[in-house]
């Protein structure tokens, strides 16, 4: 089993969907991948900042999940990152309603000495020169190192991500994302302009299309699984990369064979998180309830062509 | 091997793509239907109707694949329908330019006598009054119906669009006509009413985002494989459904299982007709360059996860 670093944010988030809404509760990209990640009962510490009104029973969650709290940074007479936002009917667009950064603005993560040589670093959404600040203070280099970004940095910070994603071996990016950073429509020809910037491995998240993995020349499609109902789809694209970093640091196996799988079961732990408000239904998953959705995937996936 | 009839248009198309645009060329839903399905050597007529401005060397171009054309009345003094589109930038939309119904205001089919004991039938996009009347003119009850449809004819003819999907058991249907169907965003319950209307099997095409096959509470997933260029996205939905009806009619075995791979194979074909205009690329299609594509899908979409 690998160590294994997370650096993202621990946040409050406010949320409205159309079937209700919430006050202040538990989020953030650091909180989401953590959580996912704890399923493969890996030993992984989460890097983040929250300020004094962060309650401890958030941090005894994670705790009681086998995550390593010590790197998160609680700055007393702060305020802890605070989100809110408001989901359209289809849940596939939303508007940010309040952004305060507190805490946040003046971040500066402090990985755990005890973390320096984890094999595995996942690099939540966060300013890219924040992330390369995570990267520089190992003292082994990792052997898989994952990185989340996202179209402001792209807006704001471009020549930062560009000098970060060269160290990075996975990103994980969305559709729309992936043609910004490249100024390509077909997702196959912007992966490969991806590739050239750095990291080996692509994932390219399309939401309720599913998400594609590429590798050199090769393609692997994981759909999401057709739902009823989404009732939240807040920290479902970190939940992905935590369930998809935490199986690879569980497994030790970096191979795209092995990605393919880790991938499923992101996907598979996105399909839990988007069922209720924030973290909650992440906060309550059995082994069981996630083998039994790992056969759903299979089945809605696996067919047998004999080709004569 | 099953007896195939298909019924839908033959059709002068003119294109326009970021990538060029053609003058009149071959297209309709019944080109495209029959072009695919003739990959796999079943006994298919094409029930249409074209004008007196049709070149032989079309009607030639099916009979050369073995398509029975008799079933496609010549109006000797009515022109061709004939249709005009221009895709925009991100080929996921598009506007009709022109739209000339011509022969086809008064289209009534008439299935070939020879015909009317087919185990198949493929209704392509059409008035649903046009396509009841095809399955009125069976002389035996055939074991497999698939039906296209599209919106406009839920906001023209939606009474008669009910009454059809009551005698069929496939339908295939874009994701927002789907959802326009049946008034559900979620897919997965949106499919659940249309199984209520009729067909016990609905095909939801989501475009560059795959397809999925319901039947009861069962769920399939094919991708669409991701490419470096959609040169035409024309007849891609047609082609799907011949792929899918002709592997069906090939097989003879009508179960949810091999439905699965009846949807790859649709896929597959689909995949090749967005490669260049119009049915150009249909035209010129071999075995081998199928099975090659098959094996991609496969490798796109099978994984290996042990459940322990």
């Amino acid at each position: 089993m690998s160590k294994l670093v997370i650096v993202g944010t621990v946040a409050f988030d406010a949320i409205e969907t159309p079937f209700g809404k919430t006050d202040k509760i538990l989020g953030g990209a650091g909180t989401f991948i953590g959580l996912a990640a704890s399923n493969f009962n890996v030993d992984a510490t989460v890097v983040s900042v929250v300020g004094g009104d962060f309650p401890q029973e958030y941090l005894d969650l994670m705790s009681n999940k086998n995550i390593d709290v010590s790197g998160i940074e609680i700055v007393k007479e702060g305020k802890t990152f605070f989100w809110s936002g408001k989901y359209h009917n289809d849940m596939n667009s939303r508007d940010t309603l309040v952004t305060e950064l507190n805490v946040l603005e003046h971040f500066n993560p402090v990985v755990p000495e005890n973390y320096k040589d984890a094999e595995v670093v996942m690099l939540g959404n966060l300013h890219p020169a924040v992330q390369m600040s995570v990267l520089n203070q190992m003292s082994t280099k990792p052997k898989l190192v994952v990185l989340d970004t996202m179209n402001f940095w792209m807006d704001c910070a471009l020549e930062d991500l560009h000098h970060t994603i060269k160290h990075i071996d996975v990103i994980t990016i969305n559709d729309e994302e992936a043609r910004q950073l490249t100024g390509e429509y077909a997702l196959l020809v912007a992966a490969k302009k991806i590739q050239e910037m750095g990291p080996k491995y692509v994932v390219i998240k399309k939401g309720e299309h599913g998400a594609l993995l590429f590798y050199n020349d090769n393609v692997f499609y994981a759909p999401a699984l057709p739902l009823e109902e989404v009732f939240d789809p807040t920290g479902a694209g970190d939940t992905f990369a935590g369930g998809f970093t935490g199986y690879l640091a569980k497994t030790g196996n970096f191979s795209f064979e092995n990605m393919k799988t880790a991938v499923i079961y992101g996907s598979t732990l996105a399909s839990f998180c988007v069922e209720k408000f924030g973290t909650e239904r992440m906060q309550n998953l059995t082994v069981t309830e996630i083998h039994k959705r790992l056969g759903q995937f299979k089945s809605l996936t696996q067919f047998d062509i004999e080709l004569t």
